[in-house]
């Protein structure tokens, strides 16, 4: 808003600016679909600016051209129908949970790829070009693994750390519970088992279509002796955004003028389903000019964002607005 | 209490009973075998009766002369340091629910076999002699698996439901948990794992044993890319009780009176380790008379007792009592 106070004092908006707020990101935005499908006329625009990504770092300037796609479930996997004693039991009934484990296990394999049926056949290869680009983005992995504190990096083989967080599809349980899970120990097997499984998807995959697979895929693969319940969650396609966009040429004049270096292009392995939304229902593309840094520890306890970030971000939103609107 | 009101009143007691009532059955009995070598010889005693197994069913009364033993872990896996967002880090960095289920996906393989290295090597085959025993056990697998609600059984290949849950040990998840677990969805790539898991061991399987033997197995799979630990709970070995032993017989007795048939002598899957504790310490074997129901439903929801079973239990020890004591 500061931003916007500043332009319009020294009258330096060239342009219409529309503001749309929205509070359901985290949750898939239910919501947003239908607004945009009945509001069409009242959102029409040339170009939508989002601030909701991250940069490589202070020293690092980038604009994020690529977005992973995400699909997301929950699985309920039920075996007998209340808790049994496992002494009575174990080793003649399926256990809910050695089974989810089992199944959930079997979607990767030794190699990092994901096992699904058809999973990669909509997926574009990395071109060696952008590879290459890639390979030139400053990157400490002694640095990255002392800062998250892991002795290893783990993922698909054949592929940089920077690539598998980008370009590259996951597979993730994002949360697991079932049985006992209080103090000291007790002995049962359990009636049920679930997990929070998502994949992040790569442009070109339709998340539709991998909901569907994934789900045959568990069907499939699951025994006889538990019954599946698996609930797909929020969805949503990759993004790609052209560097050649006079948009994008503008965020590249802001990036510049608030750190004092041309922005790299670069792809990010998070995903905003709404950015596609856009593109599918309103036919905008989105410059996604975010001021994010590794160190906000998103999604995760003491969240935070540098002050710092703010202000440069006040600058950058300014000198977009002066380029765009030319 | 109320048979040895009867027993006292109408001087049927023909031998001296000493009581001992203990709490901590369930947390696997920590204080009692500190109070067992401590006390020796205020513990003297012929026969240990112990009334907590129980019977194949009220037609069909039976006495436990097997029980399997138990190993009991913690365990807690820690990827990164804190949680990530996965759309930022997944692909990238070991996510520690996914390393659980890959690790305890291992530990059982397609034919219900456990592949913790050398845990077979103490197991005795079981007889033929007892196998066919076993067969002759009245047993209907449709309603036993109608009254626990499955649609199929599954275990080791090769052996019966009666001889998997009784003569051959088993691995159970207990408890699994980790990540984000509330409602709707949010794509973590959590910082930990953790699950309750156990063994049920058979006779001669040593658990102290059992235990170091998953605890390194663990170690020896786990990648580099998260770090381990393992916390051994409660464990206790297994238990036989020999059927010519004159108390054994005093037993068969009283069940007759009580039910109006001899009892079957039968292996139970469950796990009492104060019986080989008794056994270890004291020197003293335990006749294992109990008067449980499958439809107890213990360690479960609802769990009751028939008071029919009352009754009957109390026949059958006053007249365990009256032949014992001769």
């Amino acid at each position: 808003m500061k931003a916007f106070e500043y332009l319009v004092k020294n009258d330096l908006l060239n342009c219409n600016v529309k503001f749309l707020f929205e509070g359901e990101e985290e949750i898939g935005s239910p919501s947003l679909e239908a607004f945009c499908t009945e509001h069409k006329e009242l959102l029409k625009a040339d170009i939508i600016l989002v601030s909701d990504t991250s940069m490589l770092g202070t020293d690092t300037p980038s604009l994020t051209t690529g977005l992973r796609g995400l699909a997301y479930w929950e699985i309920e996997v039920t075996g007998p129908n209340r808790d049994l004693h496992s002494g009575h039991f174990g080793g003649a009934v399926a256990n809910p949970i050695n089974t989810l484990c089992e199944l959930l296990a079997k979607v990767i394999d030794s190699n990092g790829r994901i096992t699904i049926p058809h999973f990669y056949d909509d997926v574009l290869p990395v071109p060696q070009a952008e590879r290459d680009m890639i390979a030139k983005i400053p990157f400490d992995l002694g640095k990255y693994m002392q800062n998250i504190g892991v002795d290893a990096v783990q993922g698909e083989i054949g592929y940089s750390t920077l690539e598998r967080n980008s370009c590259r599809p996951s597979f993730d349980i994002c949360g697991i519970w079932g049985g006992y899970t209080g103090e000291g120990s007790k002995t049962v097997l359990p009636s049920k088992a679930y997990a929070k499984v998502s994949c992040r998807l790569v442009a070109n995959q339709n998340h539709e279509t991998i909901s569907q697979l994934f789900i045959d895929y568990m069907h499939q693969i699951a025994l006889k002796s538990v019954r599946l319940k698996i609930t797909p969650m929020h969805g949503g396609q990759g993004y790609v955004c052209p560097i050649d966009l006079p948009a994008y040429k503008a965020a590249e004049k802001g990036f510049e003028k608030a750190f004092g270096k041309k922005p790299l292009a670069v792809r990010r392995g998070g995903s905003i389903p709404i950015i596609s939304t856009f593109e599918q229902i309103l036919g905008i593309k989105t410059i996604l000019m975010g001021f994010g840094l590794e160190s906000n520890a998103i999604h995760s306890p003491n969240e935070n964002f540098d002050l710092d970030m703010f202000r440069k971000g006040i600058v950058a939103v300014v000198e977009f607005y002066k380029n765009y609107g030319l």
